[in-house]
């Protein structure tokens, strides 16, 4: 993640409402930079995948053989096993489509710790798809990584 | 969650393993108490839901409207609307079966929060099923709760 784009993060969400909070003198949101640092996480993800970067996407995971992944195939592990899977069922930029996440939800689970939930889209030439996902984050000296993904395809859940 | 429950599941740990580690002079594990206390959370879900009593099973979960249930429907939320939906989805004992979790892992996020992996089981009269959950747990006066839950059926993911 670069510093360029936590800053243009934090900028933009300070035009979208922290300007207007601050006339109205709210108290400042105590995990702004927790949040933007882990939207800017997912937001490297999207841009890597649009680009057909299946690596770089998956930078943002905690890269260690604890690492685990679940959804409707049971629980998977490990950064590499992740790796591989996704080279599996993605193979082109074709197969990958356009990814677009939205309706990110943050809980601050302790000051190390944060569960993101929201929406996934895929649009795709074979038929778009969606669905809904559950990230467990966790703050490294290199910065916030999802220890833990489950995400789950919802049939009406997708881009017209 | 009685004392009693707790004591119970702890010396059964203790003689599982405990005791053995304790020759090697490992150090004690930190979260033993508190993996007791969820583990006892589950296991009074597990009860309850095999003897038909709903409301008893929830009572592991935040009672708030931020509860948040995730899955092949989207994001549910809220204590009332999880309720509704299990009245509706399991109006007796014959729909919600006999239900068991296994292979529980946990991971402390910090000390008043963890997430836990398992799978479920549930015996049916109209077939068996079961999957996958991720349950993010916080500690409450009242003890250790469900604020969030993932869960997904694996189709090949149910016992026999």
């Amino acid at each position: 993640m670069s510093n360029s784009v936590l800053v243009s993060l934090t900028i933009a969400s300070l035009l979208a409402g922290g300007l207007a909070a601050a006339s109205r003198n709210a108290p400042p949101d105590k995990n702004q930079v927790d949040r933007a640092a882990i939207t800017s996480v997912l937001t490297a993800q999207q841009s890597a995948w649009n680009r057909g970067d299946v690596v770089a996407f998956l930078q943002g995971y905690w890269r260690s053989p604890e690492l685990t992944f679940s959804g409707a195939g049971g629980i998977a592990r490990g950064w590499d096993g992740v790796l591989a899977r996704y080279k599996e069922h993605y193979p082109d930029r074709s197969a990958m489509g356009k990814l677009d996440f939205s309706g990110l939800e943050f809980r601050f689970l302790g000051p190390d710790a944060a569960l993101i939930l929201g929406h996934w889209h895929l649009k795709r030439e074979k038929g778009n798809v969606g669905g809904v996902f559950s990230l467990v984050f966790e703050r490294f000296p290199e910065g916030w990584r999802i220890i833990h993904d489950h995400t789950s395809e919802v049939p009406a859940d997708h881009s017209p």
